[in-house]
């Protein structure tokens, strides 16, 4: 009487596998709806580390994310999420940037954080936030983060995206070859700010 | 030369508003897609206290389960994601469960977890996870957390939907009317072992 | 003046064809959203008589499962849909399981078939049906269905994804290696139970 | 010790409802994804008889179609699928067809249908389909079935959408007001075919 | 104080590109959500001058469409949308088709067309547009476009894919090697009109 | 004969009719998938000819955008997919902005318009256009529009939503009450420069 059940259940097997996860294969094609999926998987592919440690923060903006994109975590690759971790030291700040393919939902674990968003009609919205506020920022808008207490922030961001994309305005405008002229016709900023970002940025043109 | 800048801002105002979000109004119509938008929001729309206190442990799980989905949390309506906490107390469990209309993501905040979940394929995939491991549950698939430290746990999970749902094996078998019989074919659990757990879960028949 | 027309009918030719339809290539690469498309499909590629033929219901359920998704009929690859022939012996039962990824229909093509599902909420739905009745089982409830009768009964379901997964629970339970005890912790179930089933299903530890 | 667990239970039941599925309320407003939800459901919103009956086939085509389209069955609503029923008497012929908003698969239950589709490419794929036969049309390509036996033929017939449309050619382009001049430049047609067939038809103009 | 800026940007490059957007290359495996991704791309992946020249209207419906969908641009691939360009000498006629995969918006940019579209429930829609009215046509719905003025006409067309697909009803109908008896049965055309219409476009049977 | 046709028909009137759009009901209730379908719809419904005038260009930007979005033109509601015209006199720009809900695609139509986007990898991509040419901007990047001849330029901008959304950069840091210091803080711009900006925009903080 066992066989016909264990007949079943191995006829199930290569039927349904697809359908429950599809962990990336970083080195297989890529198409528009993420990686292809890896033959074999183990738990390790489910589970991640890499968001465990501190971030470093000596640096210019003295905060530092650590993404769990598919990337980087390939088990979250055609699931529809991610995690990322946000460190700030004191005086730190995630500069104003847009995710372009997800919502964010971001939770506080460790100190105050000033979070806000600003809408399609210039609209502001931002509040300081301790620990275990949650704040949600819809897709594609500007936001930002800064360290609003006298400790080390800490705090966990999660996306409705496996590859939601990280777009930091000063990074976009300063970091890279677009030309002074254009930079002026198209944000109304003088050219010495300009100059004086790019300097700090390491852009040129 | 202000008046027609103002002129197009005000135009855009009334014409991009319901892209960027839709706050959700808990007394208006629902449709597949979530609530009804809500007319006029402030930025405590967009953040929740919810969460930030520790759900009470003292009760049969030793576990609690705090939702930010749009029912609790609106301002995630139509955004694609949500999130929770899970507190657990020593020997605390979040049962056997399946979330229908969501992938997950976990990471841990305090305490040693061990979490799993079996593919449609009945593999078993579990793992004991450390303060600021991540772990992810495909969409639908039974899954759970296991309190497997010496001291109180928490987590945040992340849903890839506003309205993830929640099955949690026990209470949907005996935690209601389906009558023992039905239970019994179904599941292949003898009679006495089904009641026993009726009588604890509050089921009937 | 034929000449131009058959032109452009051979241009759109080369330029259409994917939109319609991707019959899976089984042996190419597997991303999220599915199987590689085939390059060279023919009638046969969309027509399937796999579901023409009585499963073999000599088994301890009675009853059989015999799908179409995407591994076995690759024609409904990235279409949105399958479908899957259950066979009902007299006493047939297909045990309490979810489907992952897709809402089902059934339809009663002979016999009596008492079909229900358990809502997020932990409220049951079921009700004997008769031939031509359909029932509708939204995506990811616990569900279930019984031969009602004293004949052999047949059904047709069709799923919302052409990979709509089946989690079996008795199989996800009892069926692979998952630790006697985590099942206990997580599902409350006697130990007792719990290695009865396994012994039944062909369960480890 | 039962209070705390109830008290969960109760919090889940408000939280979770909206996401398993969503009765449509065909009486409330309705939105690009569909109707608004009903507020109480029974099993019975669940279940539909409309197709146990075999359809009228006494007309012009010798056949009939039954829909169990969220408009007559509520219950697919939001589900992301449907099912109708095709009724062919003998020389009885689902005349060339569209479903704008669905792919379809279709399964014999009883004699032998001729089906086909055709491509954007022009290619047609069409065989002679028996008792238990499946086949599958990709979403918005014109389609059609024919008895091709010399007894009544049943089959079944699922869609990707709750509301898949249902754009019959010869409906749409002679039971209504086009006028025949405009038929005949975007069809090639001749007037005298078309006026014959407006005839038949009920169209004007 | 550089140093740990351009370690974190040139972290953020591997992991964010793909989900920007994803260039189709057409020599690779091809799924149901489009091409592979092109691995190094240029802005003139990005730019197509396809669209600039005046279509070729020496041909029997006196109109050319010259399409941009992923298979002429490959830069649409994956981003939900493409376009083409209509244009209609005097007397030109785009004749009624359908696009299986995507809804359309049509904006007249020089001379009058008369433009119409047919719904599932048989009601016609159809208006003279002059230069800059614009007029969306639903997903899968046959229509039409007419040059109905005295001159040249140009429109361009925007679909809600980038492979909306193109089924032109003359040439699935007449212009491949479905037997004719089988047209007549499914659209009542006369066998004669039938044969005459596949003469003039190179059906056969 | 007539009547049972008729009958189907008229049966098959009021089930498909929400499958094939839902021209939006400004005055009712919004969701997450856009407005309620208005009930009665004619042609007009589905034309629009708010774009066929040049938009007033004597302002700041020596250019306008003057869109077709479900708010403007509820026919695209539920359809995925709206245009706008972009107007630029000598010396026009389209300031840097983003789209947070849709790609785009541009289609020059008069005069020379350089344009481009920056990635996620903060790579710039840009080119000069010319009439005829068309360009693709991947949905939430920022990008900019200038005319670069001596003359007037148009084009159209069609979108992957009914609703793409609209941010301009300018707009969203300097047109309303965020507080100088955070601007400074999120751009390292310095406050001369903002509050300069913020007068010639209005804003106040």
């Amino acid at each position: 009487m066992f066989i016909p059940i264990f007949f079943i259940l191995s006829f199930l097997f290569s039927s349904t596998n697809a359908a429950d996860f599809c962990v990336g294969d970083l080195n297989g094609p890529v198409g528009p709806a993420g990686y292809s999926c890896k033959k074999t998987v183990t738990v390790n592919d489910f589970v991640y580390s890499g968001l465990a440690a501190t971030g470093n923060t000596s640096n210019l903006i003295k905060a530092a994310v650590t993404p769990a994109f598919s990337a980087q975590f390939p088990g979250v690759n055609g699931l529809g999420i991610s995690i990322a971790r946000l460190d700030l030291a004191v005086g730190g700040v995630i500069p104003m940037h847009t995710h372009p393919g997800a919502s964010e939902v971001l939770v506080v674990i460790q100190g105050t954080i000033c979070a806000g968003f600003i809408s399609s009609a210039n609209k502001v919205y931002f509040k300081s936030l301790n620990k275990g506020d949650i704040m949600v920022f819809p897709q594609g808008l500007l936001h930002f983060q800064i360290n609003a207490g006298k400790t080390q922030s800490l705090a966990f961001v999660s996306f409705s995206s496996p590859e939601p994309g990280l777009q930091i305005l000063d990074f976009a405008l300063f970091a890279n070859d677009l030309p002074t002229d254009i930079i002026e016709e198209t944000t109304f900023l003088d050219a010495a700010q300009i100059k004086k970002l790019k300097g700090v940025l390491g852009g040129t043109g």
